[in-house]
């Protein structure tokens, strides 16, 4: 399945008209609701038919053996998988002695729509029974981003012909039975089945509670349910508990016309540590709170997070309506995945779907941060404060490993590292230069002083001295890093990653500098003036390979000496090209699943003069398949910056159509968070120009033919700056605060409040256009026929307005 | 347990004057008899104590699954282990009602021996039973050279006190419980419990069969005993037999002085194919023979099979009756493991325990044949034709890596890739020019043409073909081979190795002049002049790296830029380091585990100046800390060739002792079969400084100060050539032939039949000795005192004597 043909274009929101069955686990994943702390997937309330049936909880998994046909020392015994918790969406429907099932009996309409600024999956139904009575069913569900532990449905049943007896069945469900994954997809997550052994089980009036444990990693989850309910006057409630099961059973007779509204309230709790009671109490409190607030108190603070959250977040784009929608899309589940992880790790996936085993990688802090950064630190303070907790586990790692300092996981749920395959899992070093990046970044978006001493400060610190560990220098003084694995995963165990080398030298660099800035903190962690000195000298003596003969730099020493990958001969259907061929083939040639020495362009483009820039970017393109959702934004950003403007503009949009158009193929499994937080990147670094690794931020604006209008707001140290590009200039407005600094093609420019600063956009000159591997071109994105720019709708343009 | 302290010095014979219970697995091991086609461990007659039962026939494996923790395309799904089958050594003795059992009563004495001239495993027992009855027991076990399916014991007991009641039970036992192997070390064999499903079982007067077959290999495997019994009149037999069980007793009454003697004739027979009657037939039918040839003339069979095979190929060292042992203990393991592998594998155990789980890597032919080749080239003939019968899967294996020709497997036993990971496993491509390069000696030490046409052409093709498609020329023209694995395996995945590289050259081209000298059958194999002409210029444009700072070749390019190991901060229990340390930090720094651009100069002599090797020599001495037993023997050659005598001396004896004394501390698991080989080619190619990589042998031989001669002989296309090498001269005699030439010192020289040739023996300038990792030096060769030459006793000095 790919395209959107099962949604509409809307600016500001996703509708799905009618109901493809056979792309139901997409649905569920495009659907899902989450606060970063419960997820739930876009699972019908009926249960079934269903795709993939998923509730998370953030930090709830189960341990597995790691497996190895040759065991090595280091290497990690389990893994942490991520587990379907149990399921409180589920209210089934008996319309008289049918069940309401969408492949029985006749569906007359379906629709469901999640809007952007309410932050509600609404749906739809009016069905008719194989017996030949009609209803129609309307429900409306949340994950509500003002009270952590709570979700929420609104179900409602009307009789369209009658009279007609109705059973609603609002249950809680343990140990739901999973369709098994594809088969030898290392992608899809391990199935795991039936994780939670029973605790406890009560039912009772209009409520129920469940609570489980995890078999081996012990956590204690509980869940609860209680209701509202609304209908004719006759109505039976039953309450009925099980170990896997509680139930609240609602009967009635509807007349025609007549209504049956069920508000059912979800509330979540887990802990590794508290007593059952406790985490019981937990659960029930956040229910009673949550039936004080009611439904309808529920839905108006959904809205109102979001529209103060749109206010300063959105990303408006004008000439291209399906792209307007892909990134609000992907700004929300951004949102989702982040607001609410809370010294949680916000997962590739978010909470979206079970995919990579609800890991999170470098995806977090390399393209979910940098966006988070600008809309919602406070996020980001979490999120990097979730990495500060894992410190004990990234020591231990690291003497493991025999480093010093810390060394965090390629990929885990906890902290401890869950690769089971070194060379392109603990390889990756680069990951603790991510980390350290993405908190120097916070800092300086957000002058946190705090958090830069009591976190930051130490995260910069372990990681420094995991790089001064890790490299060593050679006879004439250059500091090497070797066998090291960078971000393309088709290369692995190289040495002197461009990549790597440069993000450690960053690393090495803040470190010193935090250290600087707070004297007593660092010395409390140990680190003296020679300490900081071997990072500066390390960092200054730091060693990037760059191939004279051909004017590019390698991804890595001797990567570009070797064989070019044969793209002709390599049939269309055997991409991703990990599933078809062997490791050995792909990490000796030269072909790059996802961008590596264009990345470090991205982030470190002090390193590159521009011409470097334009040769290395046009070297790399015949070479990059995209085999990786986390290659195209990087590829955005970079196409415009060397003035490929109608490659970037391709590149933002297979970013940000990622999921909603499966380019993947695995949307099923949970919602690619790094692509969506990349479209962002692609059009804020890309066409906007935002460059953040110095003090002030500078932009390079500049448009592709087939946008007339990018507009976009940040959030530095508490002001918010408006930017507005078109194609004849760009104007810079200082929404909140008093005056700000920022750079504009190079230019300092100081912007107050109240006067907006408007400058010329560049045109960069018209260049023939760089070639990717045969078949692997990005779909070149057309012009929006019929699709004015009108039809956005009322949508706010503040800056425009301003 | 290290040290020879349970075994006597002797030059033909191991002696094993006492038992020690703790280490009876590493004397199984040594004690171990084998044709190449049965296994038997040194188990005692009993069957306990043990340390480890071991019964192997030579490709009888079960398939285990290979887990990965992360999946990837073209990993193996399974792998194959050796298996115990069902063990016919059992002969348990009853004294009045106690079990004979050396852990119970008193051990009067216990003595055993292995006489390499005999092939015979000696016992002799004295023991006092708990109740104090004495007894003696002599037991001698074969396992036939001459019968390829038999195996025989003869057992007497005799009372020494008296009157005594004996019941003696001669015993086939299947799924005999094994105790579990070393947790965590990859390099023990994994645990197969009850591989073997019974089919038949049948027992009658002195013969019983047992027939089964493995669970997932579907190999049937039939074990069956026969019986000469001699003693008192009144003996009882009792046959009787289970699924698992078969038990012939003799049950009699020894007065003092009176004996019980059995004689067990065991069989073994398995296929694949074959019916249940067919392979029960094949065993009874050994079995017949066997009873035909009787006790003596089984013994005496094989004494006359060793006296002609001693006669060709001993090995004779004066000044260092230690050495003399070890190097006749490796000389007899290496014939019991080749001489009736007949197209099965050479395992790099043999089949004297279960270590690697019986599988066959580089070993066989890099290190086994090398040696076989000038004493018994019909094994080698035999082992390459097992090759040969894989080619199909070979093929198979290239067509899923995407390569051209045969990809041989770096772990197998039947022939398809059982490695689990593979950086250290498929990626070691260089296992391909080892097979072909072993077939191209094979042909020019043995002029079989015949061989070289029907099997050797094809392997050559096949291999040439896969480097051709591995490896690509580089923009100036070079031919480079990327991505590989060279020997060492503390480095992986590199490019350009240089053993890789300089066996892939020879490959190429021995590939291209056997298929100009085999025209026709070249065709039939789809070769043209064309695809000739592309491996000749592969192989002229070869890339070798060079580091022109140094002065040294890297062993793979970059190598000499990495950091070099810490070895000072390295404890001695820290060794193996693969145990103790990551492969990403063994593989990105410059630690050596075993000779590899060390084993490239051997090899390859003629692609290096002389200043070039000794630079090279001493700097990977360095770095090579010989955490492999395949490792020292080649240092042995090339330090000899550097003129480092001494250290030679060293490496030599440490390859030689490596089992005896248990230097890798897991000898229990099996013999290092390669560094046996290993210490003859320490011998013959390090001091012997034999070479034949070209059409006639070179020799370039000198001696280090602890010994004073060295002789030895080897089989060149029929004749027989005698060298003799002393401080004052080398004696070259032609024991067989007419004439043969060869090169001394680089000359060329003719030796005819009757005229012994002596030239002078160089004695290499005095140097500084080369230094090792701190820790890791060779323990030093001290001056045998008190084991003066003398006690070398009769052994033939056929050369001296000519």
């Amino acid at each position: 399945m790919t395209g959107l043909d099962n949604f509409s274009v809307d600016p500001w929101q996703i509708v799905e008209p009618g109901l493809d069955l056979a792309s139901m686990a997409r649905a569920e994943s495009l659907f899902a609701l989450s606060n970063g702390h419960i997820g739930l997937r876009g699972n019908l309330d009926e249960g079934e038919p269903h795709g993939l049936p998923g509730t998370y909880l953030n930090g709830v998994f189960e341990l597995r053996p790691l497996p190895y046909g040759e065991g090595g020392y280091g290497y990690p015994e389990s893994s942490q998988s991520i587990i379907n918790i149990t399921n409180g969406k589920i209210i089934r429907l008996l319309v008289d002695d049918e069940p309401f099932d969408l492949r029985y009996g006749e569906l007359l309409s379906h629709r469901r729509w999640l809007d952007f600024r309410e932050g509600l999956l609404r749906r739809e139904a009016e069905w008719a029974s194989p017996a030949g009575r009609t209803i129609r069913v309307n429900s409306t569900r949340l994950v509500s981003l003002t009270q952590r532990a709570i979700a929420a449905v609104e179900y409602t049943v009307e009789a369209v012909d009658g009279p007609v007896r109705i059973v609603l069945q609002s249950e809680l469900v343990a140990n739901e039975q999973l369709p098994g994954g594809p088969e030898g997809d290392p992608r899809a997550a391990a199935v795991l089945e039936a994780p939670l052994l029973a605790e406890a089980s009560h039912a009772g009036g209009t409520k129920a509670v469940l609570v489980h444990r995890t078999r081996y990693s012990g956590i204690r989850v509980a869940a609860g349910m209680d209701h509202f309910i609304d209908g004719p006057e006759r109505l039976d409630t039953v309450a009925e508990s099980e170990a896997d099961h509680c139930r609240i059973s609602v009967t009635t007779v509807l007349e025609p016309g007549q209504k049956l509204r069920l508000v059912k309230f979800m509330s979540y709790g887990w802990s590794a540590t508290r007593s059952l009671p406790a985490v019981r109490d937990q659960v029930e409190a956040a229910l009673t709170a949550a039936r004080y607030t009611g439904w309808d108190g529920l839905v108006a603070e959904q809205a109102a997070f979001l529209s103060e959250f749109w206010e300063t977040s959105d990303v408006e784009i004008e000439g291209d309506v399906e792209l307007q929608q892909a990134v609000r899309f992907a700004v929300f589940h951004v949102l989702q995945a982040g607001a609410r992880s809370e010294e949680r790790a916000i997962p590739a996936k978010g909470l979206t779907g079970p995919g990579y085993d609800g890991h999170s990688f470098w995806d977090t802090e390399t393209f979910v941060l940098p966006v988070l950064t600008y809309c919602l630190p406070g996020a980001v303070n979490q999120a990097l404060r979730w990495r500060h907790t894992t410190l004990p586990m990234a020591r231990e790692r690291a003497v493991q490993l025999g480093l010093s300092g810390a060394v965090f996981p390629w990929r885990t749920i906890r902290g401890e590292e869950c690769s089971g395959y070194w060379p392109a899992g603990t390889a990756a070093f680069h990951i603790g230069a991510d980390i350290a990046v993405s908190a120097a970044r916070y800092v300086r978006a957000t002058g946190d002083v705090e958090f830069e001493r009591e976190y930051g400060l130490e995260l910069l610190v372990e990681t420094a001295r995991m790089w001064r560990s890790l490299g060593h220098h050679d006879a004439v003084g250059k500091f090497r890093i070797e066998g090291v694995t960078g971000p393309d995963e088709y290369s692995a165990v190289a040495d002197n990653n461009v990549f790597t080398n440069l993000m450690a030298q960053t690393n090495l660099r803040v470190a010193a500098e935090a250290a600087a800035r707070h004297p007593r903190e660092a010395a409390a962690l140990g680190v003296d003036t020679e300490e900081t000195a071997a990072w500066r000298d390390a960092a200054a003596a730091m060693f990037v390979p760059y191939d004279e003969n051909l004017g590019v730099h390698p991804q890595a020493d001797g990567f570009t000496d070797h064989q070019v990958w044969d793209f002709e001969r390599t049939p269309p259907e055997n991409y991703p090209l990990l599933l078809h061929y062997p490791y050995f083939d792909l990490y000796r040639k030269q072909v790059v699943k996802q961008a590596d020495l264009v990345l470090a362009m991205q982030v470190r483009g002090d390193a590159f003069t521009d011409e470097q820039k334009a040769r290395n970017f046009a070297y790399y393109e015949r070479l990059t398949v995209r085999d990786s959702s986390l290659s195209a934004c990087t590829q955005a950003v970079i196409a415009a910056e060397v003035g490929q403007m109608d490659l970037a503009y391709d590149y933002t949009a297979e970013a940000a159509l990622m999921d909603l158009h499966d380019l993947g193929g695995n949307t099923r499994d949970g919602l690619h968070m790094a692509s969506l937080a990349g479209a962002c990147i692609a059009l804020v670094a890309g066409f906007g120009g935002l460059r953040d690794n110095t003090e002030v931020l500078s932009f390079r604006p500049r448009l592709p033919t087939g946008l007339m209008r990018l507009s976009f707001s940040l959030l530095v140290r508490g002001q918010l700056l408006g930017v507005r590009i078109t194609h004849e200039g760009t104007t810079y407005t200082l929404r909140r605060g008093e005056v700000i600094h920022l750079r504009h093609d190079g230019e300092a420019v100081q912007v107050k409040a109240g006067t907006p600063v408007t400058l010329p956009t560049t045109v960069p000159p018209a260049q023939e256009r760089c070639a990717q591997p045969p078949g692997r071109e990005p779909a070149r994105r057309q012009p929006q026929a019929g699709v004015a720019a009108g039809t956005l709708g009322p949508g706010p343009d503040h800056l425009a307005a301003e």
